[in-house]
């Protein structure tokens, strides 16, 4: 950087500092707990791949949002655009080692060359979890439980699990008089109804060359809404002829009757059939986490993808699983201050009276802090007290502990609290107590 | 990837999974919690920066080593060589906000694109704490204590933080008769003094065509051994006529004082006059901490940069601290099995006996998890009890809960030692007690 260049990180990009790093490393602490507690182990793959690992499963659109590079012996390699393709390549490679079912989770972080225009960052982080060679439907109500409970740790009770099927969609499709060359656009335009609404689809399908008969059709069946149970059931009267929607209506029947037994809240749970998610790989339930108020939109999208290991490796072996939004989940947490995340890390300031006295002052600290109290001692001994507890004020540090000649001749501290200004003069043991 | 291709990461690059990847999350916790008792906060800057940020900083033998991508708009980018050009470029970029002294620590991966037959891989964690606004020493000496405290609570006890300063390095091979062209020959060369020895040393110098004499006075006096006030004061007067030898001394005496006065056992710090570290940015104090046993060597690189940030961004502003060696501690830790990891991070599986008693076995799952155990249930209601158990076995699973009909019937559990063999039916909560 020459001295004239303005610092600054790539455009897209940005960096996270203090408490709102704190913020996603408390996040992301719950979603490992959480994953944890279900017996999700954690595996983190590297950065990059060979390219041909990444490349060819996300479509053309997608595709040129991958950033790619060159190893040194002229190999080409990409970065991870998102975590389920690398994930894919481990348990390939990794195949007779491992033990099926395999569970693992994954916080790390994706790159997309997106327009930043649409506000959306080119790095972020990825939270995943997935489960390799469980075709029961177990799995996906269990995903769908555990994804609930994070929600509730991380403070939310306004969100609702959205659940589809892919082979429902189909078949409404199929019911609908489409062919089997329409689906894809089918799919892509239902997945815009809840930001386009109604008429937008309908446009965007006409767009697209679906009869409006068609088209109009789809749109009565993705837009009923009722209890899951009855809905499935008026649906499935719909595509009683077709053998696909049949499965699909089975699948999910089975998964709301494990989610009716678990002791959360029954609205948490709802059979969406509008439900689609973006990538072209999920074959059979799909899942999202939708805040309700606020227009936040979808926090997580998950599903079942049965053939993408398949496609990838060879191996032929049903996944299910889904990836958590962390940076839209701490954004909404900020916003509703539904945490409390302090300005500053550090509990209290201990402040220097003088060079000769400093020791004492770093003696104090070490205690403080083998107490799990975090603790600063102000880092110049040559500066004036006035501007040591400015220092800590503009720093959002809530305490300073002044010791002087006089505190030190009667073995006591003198404790301010910043925000009320209140101090006291006591012996160490009881201001300990006082800032535990 | 083809089905030919063989599944792999990239060469140089390698996962983490399960034990290994929650060994890794366990240090990065304790230097986590060890830097924010200091008051350091987290800051987490993008993988990559416009190129100009990362080039023209570690010489041109590093620089070969960079990772350099190109931005849709054609802006060249590079992926992070090490922690400390981004955090400079964060800290001038953020000036006029941020508040001096200021304190962040990094723990991010980087990349290095390194000759894989070195055993090193291409990408690292790096575990960086810094201090931009200080000149006092004061800062240098936390920051030894600081160390010390994290390696004491990582388990280890046979390790020394070794110091020494640039200055005295510089002054030595004036003293020896160097001139100022010859001092980066001496220092590099210096630097691998513990890798290959005295005489290996003074080969690398002839080569570099230092003169016999010079090499031997500066072999002579870096090779110097004992306690740090009394080869700190044996020092002083032979670099009597000196001025940037004696401002080294004085630096030293000033954080041998301050190490003198904390609680640690003394023999944690050392002067040792032929430590250089290897970065060029150096410009005072610099240390690095070494296991003693085993010939790991180096664990951490640390050192005072007064000049890097305005190299940097043109801000003049002193700074220190250092980097910790993630990677190479979990080696250690592992293969001195001073750390017991799990194999599972599940510490019971409950299994299905049939699938209409699964809703059993995954409400006491609920429960488990609420009280903090981690706890999987079996995924396939229709597996027989023999396999589960088997699955259990070879993940590393050390309970297993058996929920039969009659269990159930009596509102018992058995409780299966996978380890032991032994297995006991009892109510729950007694069973509960026992888990925790």
């Amino acid at each position: 950087m020459n001295k004239t260049h303005k610092p600054q990180p790539p455009k897209g990009f940005r960096d996270y500092f203090g408490p709102e790093a704190r913020l996603r490393k408390r996040v992301i602490s719950v979603f490992q707990s959480v994953f944890e507690s279900y017996g999700y182990e954690p595996l983190e793959t590297p950065a990059m791949e060979y390219a041909e690992t990444i490349l060819g499963k996300y479509g053309p659109e997608a595709e040129k949002l991958v950033y790619q590079l060159e190893d040194f012996g002229g190999r080409k390699l990409a970065l991870k655009y998102e975590m389920t393709a690398s994930a894919c390549r481990f348990v390939a490679q990794n195949y007779q080692k491992l033990i099926f079912p395999f569970k693992r989770y994954q916080i790390q972080p994706a790159w997309r060359a997106e327009n930043p225009q649409k506000g959306r960052l080119r790095e972020f982080i990825q939270c995943d979890a997935d489960v390799w060679g469980v075709k029961s439907m177990v799995i996906d109500a269990e995903f769908i439980e555990m994804g609930t409970l994070a929600m509730e740790k991380l403070g939310f009770k306004d969100f609702v699990t959205k659940i589809n099927n892919r082979k429902i969609i189909n078949a409404i499709a199929k019911y609908a008089g489409a062919s089997q060359n329409q689906f894809y656009d089918i799919t892509v335009s239902i997945d815009k109804l809840a930001k386009i609404g109604k008429e937008g689809v309908k446009l965007e399908l006409k767009k697209r060359g679906i009869p409006d008969r068609v088209a109009e059709k789809v749109l009565t069946i993705t837009s009923l809404q009722g209890e899951p149970k009855k809905l499935l059931s008026e649906i499935k009267k719909m595509l009683a002829g077709y053998k696909e929607g049949i499965e699909g209506i089975k699948e999910l029947e089975e998964i709301f009757a494990i989610l009716e037994k678990s002791d959360f809240n029954q609205r948490c749970f709802r059979f969406d059939p509008s439900v689609v998610r973006g990538l072209a790989y999920y074959t059979g339930p799909v899942w999202e986490i939708e805040i309700i108020e606020g227009g936040v939109g979808s926090v997580a999208g998950c599903g079942r993808f049965d053939t993408l290991t398949k496609m990838l490796s060879g191996i032929d072996i049903p996944a299910s699983g889904g990836s958590f939004g962390i940076e839209r989940i701490c954004e909404v947490l900020k916003d509703r201050k539904m945490v409390e995340i302090p300005n500053s890390v550090t509990k209290v300031l201990i402040t220097v009276f003088s060079p000769n006295l400093a020791s004492k002052s770093r003696e104090i600290a070490r205690k403080l802090r083998s107490l799990e109290i975090n603790t600063e001692v102000f880092a110049d001994p040559q500066t004036k007290l006035d501007k040591q507890i400015k220092y800590a004020d503009k720093k959002g540090i809530p305490f300073v502990l002044v010791i002087g000649p006089e505190e030190i001749a009667k073995n006591l501290v003198t404790l301010k609290n910043l925000a009320t200004g209140e101090q006291k003069t006591e012996i160490l043991e009881k201001t300990i107590a006082l800032l535990k």
